[in-house]
């Protein structure tokens, strides 16, 4: 199957998505149609899960309008303009927990919702953690707390953390961490 | 902090997802203030890692348009109408891997993308399966494949799976079938 994409309208523009809608080409089986796609773009993001020396790591526990609820997350933030994956996960560490790491470690990267959103996330390892002034946006009601790593994988089994990209972050570091090597 | 809806704007409406603009009131710290969040709406969605007795899975190799990629997944889809996580886990199966289940376990559930939107998703584990015929929609090109479940969890470990629901089900399965327990 292969898919040209002839037209694009943008239907939404917002803070962090915006909706397209594509008219597309399709060939396959030797026939070929045109189609129409809606897609949220999303710019793609980056999370970090800070292990500090003595096993723990650091969660940010923060409301999220969208699902009405108080969760606990990794680090995690949306690529700003051109920035890399790297400094994006090196901002929102500091930006959300006050931290900057003397080593980085790629833990692993997946499409979030590859059914209707074109996000593509990438999970980091900090460690060589030091603490500096956390400059949380003003609009982020967050607070910062730091966990043994086994009591965090914990509350992954539990169902007490409910974020994909934590779940994920926790599971990919603990395989790290176990000599495994990370997942790619 | 508190948040009280005051008004709702209908964006956007698509086939899967709808975009609200929220009006909100936000008490926090003794002062109330009024803000606006963008909503992406998803209603829901069930994911299922069919386990046959001679220990394969059946994953769902296709191309996703919003990604531009043909990528490895588990059977899964979004709640139709007033339908129940476990019926829409149960139809996916049918329609897309052709299978019917004799026993199902919860594995996860778990918010894909808590920042910008509402989708809660939940996978579940489906054993004792028999065959029937797939009901694929015809707009769905995939291909059906039993993979050894210990393959599957290596190509999760390498990157040749990316999905996150995915990526979570196998991991929460394999925790499960170590005597874990599942994840809740």
């Amino acid at each position: 199957m292969q898919c040209e994409r002839i037209d694009r309208e943008t239907l939404y523009r917002g803070r962090v998505v915006d909706v397209w809608r594509d008219t597309v080409r399709i060939r396959a089986d030797g026939e070929s149609r045109e189609s129409r796609y809606d897609v949220v773009h999303h710019p793609g993001a980056s999370a970090v899960v800070p292990l500090f020396s003595d096993g723990t790591v650091a969660l940010i526990h923060q409301y999220r309008y969208p699902v009405g609820d108080t969760i606990w997350e990794i680090p995690a933030g949306t690529l700003d303009g051109g920035e890399s994956y790297e400094a994006c996960a090196a901002r929102e560490l500091e930006e959300e927990a006050g931290c900057r790491a003397g080593r980085w470690t790629h833990l692993t990267t997946f499409y979030t919702t590859p059914g209707f959103c074109d996000e593509e996330l990438r999970v980091f390892l900090a460690e060589d953690l030091t603490e500096c002034q956390p400059a949380n946006e003003e609009d982020e009601h967050l607070e910062v707390v730091r966990v043994p790593i086994g009591d965090a994988l914990a509350w992954a089994a539990s169902g007490k953390i409910r974020d994909a990209k934590t779940l994920l972050g926790l599971f990919a570091a603990r395989d790290y961490l176990a000599g495994a090597g990370g997942w790619r």
